[in-house]
């Protein structure tokens, strides 16, 4: 006899499957049909299934009952099958961050480097130290850790002055890069040899009469020295979350 | 006799597997095996295996191999095997973005609502409105669509004001919220009634004085009246990238 699979419905008339799903294949095979057609009759709008890879076998069979593969979580694929026509199916995450430093010394240079992959295709390319934003990393707290792992320099974050949004990231994800004034706490430049091919302070006017320097970083140098951009604002807990979990930058000055 | 699988190599001693592969799963186990071994003595570092829903029966097989599920791009799964141990894999997109749209008509006033969601679990809960940006969309594009299909009201960008950033979003993404400052073309409302429960104009100060109000909002909304935002700067192509296909909000003024 098939049995219902185990599983919870969130508001939306979801229904979460549970992961505690028959090892053997043709169980899972007969218990998923059973389930479907119960679930349809009930009115529930989309079925999300997750399966790691120790049950990875049960994946082919996922997918002859109709299910499509929505994302990775883990270990784990998820994956999605609508119970009813134009059901509305969230889409995962498709952006990354990254972060620069526009880091300012107390003779009011800035550290600029050039990365080992630039140095031939792109010689000359001055750009601020930086990087991609760890999973559970807010964008100040990058930032900093960008700039002492790529120079050394240990820095104090001070406000974001630009933002740049476009679609060309790695594997067809779409990429945000906050770029943030800091200020250095110290001045011997240690660059890490596996990233950074060139490191150096320079005054800005110096970064800006520069010809291998692109229009883009000279344009955020100006932000940064000229205007005033968005400090972060501290405005209590947030449904819920705490001041200290989450970071917002508003217009401020 | 197993065969070698057809790849291309990256410059990071990546091997991306062709996606033209045998439909049988013993052939496909002995050519996978085959060709991991040739590859490890080749020096590739990460080998990355496309399966689409065609080839959903091969999963399993990869799995026993020792890939893992690294993320989904359209109908099919992307796995990963180090061939090296520490050999870097590139995280996959983490992050939603969405946007509000603070909308000031010609009299001053802003655009606020309370959506269907809130009614009850947050009543008077005004805000602005926005939502989520499409894949393939700009923040500014995003602004502009969200306020009209909500609301009805046709809207210009004007500029950025607040970027709030935290790792609370749905299926464990996290989250960038980008709020925008509109000026509106039209005044009246034609709520949209699946995600609009209220709408209204009303003005600053009346907004600011609402109990009902988060201070997260009304810190918005001082940003987006008294301080200087981060407008979009054009500054020509970059790295080949057309300056209408991406989009630099920098401090000015």
């Amino acid at each position: 006899m098939p049995r219902l699979l185990d599983a919870s419905i969130n508001r939306y008339r979801g229904c979460w499957v549970s992961t505690e799903l028959p090892a053997d294949s043709s169980t899972f095979h007969t218990d998923l049909a059973h389930s479907l057609a119960l679930w349809q009759a009930d009115g529930i709008k989309v079925v999300w299934l997750t399966l790691n890879s120790a049950r990875a076998a049960l994946i082919p069979i996922a997918v002859t009952h109709g299910f499509d593969f929505h994302h990775v979580a883990g270990d784990a694929v998820i994956l999605t099958k609508r119970l009813q026509s134009g059901a509305i199916i969230p889409e995962f995450a498709n952006h990354t961050i990254g972060v620069g430093g526009i880091v300012f010394n107390a003779r009011g240079e800035i550290l600029v480097v050039i990365e080992q992959h630039d140095k031939h295709t792109r010689p000359g390319h001055w750009k601020f130290p930086g990087g991609a934003v760890d999973k559970g990393e807010l964008i100040r707290e990058a930032a900093i850790r960008e700039v002492k792992e790529e120079t050394g320099i240990i820095a104090t974050f001070d406000q974001l002055v630009g933002l740049r949004h476009y679609h060309y990231g790695q594997f067809g994800t779409s990429n945000i890069y906050a770029l943030c004034r800091l200020h250095a706490v110290n001045n011997t430049i240690t660059p890490c040899p596996e990233e950074i091919f060139a490191s150096k302070w320079i005054s800005p006017e110096d970064y800006l009469a520069c010809d291998t320097v692109i229009e883009f970083n000279k344009a955020l140098l100006r932000a940064a020295l000229y205007h005033h951009g968005m400090p972060t604002l501290e405005v209590g807990d947030l449904h819920g979350i705490a001041p200290a979990e989450y970071e917002l930058f508003a217009a401020a000055r």
